[in-house]
């Protein structure tokens, strides 16, 4: 693929074909010719849409590409956890290898973006951290990854955590994850201290995995709401998960859904269908982002997930009971701008002069493209075709 | 194909590779020779299941094969049955072209027996009935259909309908259909008198939409038992839906999941993840045969639906959020034989002597199977192909 690219006979977000040119990698034009010598490439009516947005996965622990891992783990969350520390001796699930499975296959999928929450803990140490970002910079032209620093044992509650947390930053993770200040580590201001002082130190965006349902989780909420407004750090924290703004009482929630306007906090959900899940519309409403991740993609804690943004989408659409067109490109937008002003990603988007990251869909409507989730037919990445028809154009590990 | 088959290399619910053979539409042995003449086919290591089983749809109203309907329908329930029924006439939907259509699709998919609603109501009399029961004999060879005669619009409330209910069971439908004996019909039981009457004069079997939640629907539920029972319909009475028993109140849950396993009655569930729904593994642990359904698939109401019975127990395995395999089996359950206890096929199964309706998976292990949903490698419906690798032996209207 040269430098410069033309893509004739495409509809933005389903609207009318056009062609779109590239230069640099970046969008120079719609509706123009290319420049001389610009490589052409008939779009074939398909749908052009921004690069889909995987804002929060696991790259480390999948087990694509390894034998069945036979499940028959406990119900609690520290039988999760405890089981995947254990299995990541057993299995040998090496985290380089398994982030570039993983990284491929949503690539090949449509995104452009990742961030993922990589393990930090005093068995594994930083193997993760030091996995991930091989595979960020082997596969920097095919697909964008962020890495968060992510103590998925607990912090507080296993000393030394801290520290691997700090080398974490020094080796270049790009944010400062934390989890469940109560639940998990017992200490909540404790754990919001630490993890916002490195965020401060560093200069990097926080990410907070917040299971705690209802009240509590609300306490965690408002803690997070007041460190971010002290340190200045609107629009620079987000929490994923957020069970508790699915908790029943709706005037709690409205005045949380309120303060994280205010904040300018982001919210990340993968929609769960078991759980109470934070209303997508509501929050989109009162202008808070909404991100959108598959979470695991088959690993130790569940089978499900397959890394394609697009069912994610579909699942953000059920969970929410979308069923309007509006309400589908609703759904779509966590998985697509959403995750890009989570990340921060300024040159997103399908304007001219943005990074030329794009997906060209198979459909008659964009909702129709987004509920029927064929095979992409083309996804780029800065100005270059990364993959098509569904295949990547690098093979995996 | 001809009247006998041998089918090599497979490995009935993932177990050990083995043959099995077909004679007369039905499972002849495993592990045997072919009689001569038969034709063999190498299932190529192949995983087999019996027949999907698609217990809950609605085959007269699917837009599948139409332009994409812009949905910008209201929020209420009302809303979207007004609508549906102006949109019949607005947009042409021939009840006996969608029904084929929506039929071979869950054919491809595995699908060897469907149960579907077809509405009966005053503005299209019993057009349904008849586009679908067409369909029925049509498709006799490829897909097992049962017509639920279903008073979408409401019965009592519209004068005329119960005597078109009763013209259904008439002209051939298989079993007496309601809808939300008091949020819909408001007068409970009334309209329970006359579906149960029309299913003890005409010897057929009841499923009831039961929308209703919590309370309210738990008093449906009470009725019904006191009807089945009263009636000795013991095993021939489904509730479909029944978001009541996803209530808070689990004591009275309990209740109800003990009256209804003694009365012998079914659950259906489509496992929505924006409403409470029933709870899949209590209820199979209390002895309730669970089917599952995709309920729409791309009509008025919404998108989404798309007939995969594999995709289903995903969803219904998402929704309980199932993660171990056995879990993840008890999901398929739902989709297999399950729907196929509440249609009361006797000759289900994978045993010698049972029809030969069966689905080739390609998959690693049952679970991986399920979770991946690749194309069908084989679909046989009384013991002849009538699907490969995800295509039907049938072109669709």
């Amino acid at each position: 693929m040269g430098e410069n690219l033309v893509l004739t006979n495409v509809r933005p977000m389903g609207g009318d074909p056009t062609s779109v040119t590239f230069a640099n990698g970046r969008i120079a034009g719609f509706g123009q010719a290319g420049s001389d010598g610009a490589e052409t490439l008939d779009g074939g009516g398909g749908i052009l849409i921004p690069g889909l947005v995987e804002a929060h996965t696991h790259l480390d622990k999948t087990l694509l590409g390894m034998p069945w891992y036979h499940n028959d783990v406990g119900p609690r969350l520290m039988d999760k956890i405890e089981n995947e520390r254990a299995q990541k001796r057993l299995l040998g699930i090496d985290p380089a290898r398994q982030s570039e499975r993983q990284a491929l296959l949503s690539s090949s999928l449509g995104s452009t973006h990742i961030r993922s929450h990589v393990d930090v803990d005093t068995d594994l140490g930083l193997a993760g951290i030091e996995g991930v970002l091989a595979t960020r910079e082997k596969l920097r032209d095919v697909v964008d990854i962020e890495v968060v620093a992510f103590p998925q044992s607990g912090m507080l509650i296993r000393p030394g955590t801290v520290a691997l947390m700090e080398e974490a930053m020094k080796l270049g993770a790009q944010v400062v994850g934390g989890l469940d200040p109560s639940a998990i580590d017992r200490d909540p201001k404790g754990h919001l201290d630490v993890i916002f002082d490195l965020a401060e130190r560093y200069g990097r965006p926080v990410d907070i995995h917040l299971h705690e349902t209802a009240e509590l989780g609300a306490f965690s909420v408002e803690l997070i709401v007041e460190r971010t407004k002290a340190l200045g750090m609107q629009g620079h924290v987000t929490i994923s998960h957020a069970f508790c703004l699915g908790m029943p009482d709706q005037d709690y929630v409205a005045a949380l859904i309120e303060a994280l306007a205010e904040a300018r906090i982001h919210i990340l959900t993968t929609a769960p269908a078991f759980k109470a899940v934070p209303p997508v519309k509501r929050l989109m409403e009162a202008g808070v982002v909404v991100g959108a991740g598959s979470d695991g993609v088959r690993d130790t804690w569940g089978p499900y997930g397959n890394a394609d943004m697009l069912e994610r989408a579909v699942l953000v659409g059920l969970r929410n009971n979308f069923r309007r067109d509006d309400e589908v490109a609703m759904a779509l937008e966590t998985c697509t701008s959403g995750g890009a002003r989570m990340m921060e990603r300024e040159s997103y988007g399908l304007e001219v002069g943005c990074n030329a990251d794009l997906v060209l869909l198979d459909g008659e409507t964009l909702a129709e493209a987004v509920v029927s989730r064929r095979p992409r037919k083309l996804v780029i990445k800065s100005g270059k075709v990364v993959a098509r028809d569904g295949r990547s154009i690098m093979a995996a590990p």
